[in-house]
């Protein structure tokens, strides 16, 4: 069973943090028979925390968690504190495979969609 | 004369900012006719500010300035400070058309550009 894990910062602000569990929502909705499951999970500022989100999946059967970062550049966060919180669940659970996505920033469709946008 | 200006929040990580810089390099080359110019410019911390990255655009010709949000969430920079920064420009140069496009984050097509990168 495979899990779809979107990981944000979070904010102080409510709306922001709410704006990324509607993005979830719309990816529930076009994710088909990709993912049985898809959810979010917050850096800091917000809940579920990365680990707490993974462990979610994995409560809810996932013996597969891919980490989506929804960050826009390859900062300390994306580096670093996103992988070291995954290394935190691949210890503790040695026989789910727990993958890290390429961060929305960095994909090569990010300008042909910036280009959709700008029209 | 038509000039797409890609508006980041701009990070005291310089590496950050020179990926917006090669995102915009991506986004000129996947342009084609769309554009006569794309460009960059930051909110803050880095260089040049919007006012500034909209007046380059104008000083090369442009009379029509596409400011598009580099930023994920709608929060204050999105609604309040990238409209206040373009109401500067525009009330000093009534004859350009600035037009501020959808914030990359509220585009439909990001989920489905995120299930490709969850592949």
């Amino acid at each position: 069973m495979k899990a779809l894990l979107i990981v944000a910062h979070g904010s102080r602000r409510a709306a922001s943090n709410d704006e990324i569990r509607e993005l979830t929502q719309r990816v529930t909705a076009q994710a088909g028979d990709s993912y049985n499951l898809v959810d979010c999970a917050f850096l800091e500022l917000a809940e579920p925390s990365i680990p707490d989100g993974i462990q979610c999946c994995i409560d809810r059967g996932a013996d597969e968690v891919i980490v989506l970062p929804y960050f826009l550049s390859a900062g300390r966060h994306v580096a670093e504190d996103i992988p070291n919180d995954v290394k935190i669940k691949q210890d503790e659970h040695p026989g789910i495979r727990i993958r890290i996505a390429p961060y929305v920033g960095g994909l090569d469709g990010i300008a042909g969609l910036m280009l959709q946008a700008a029209g």
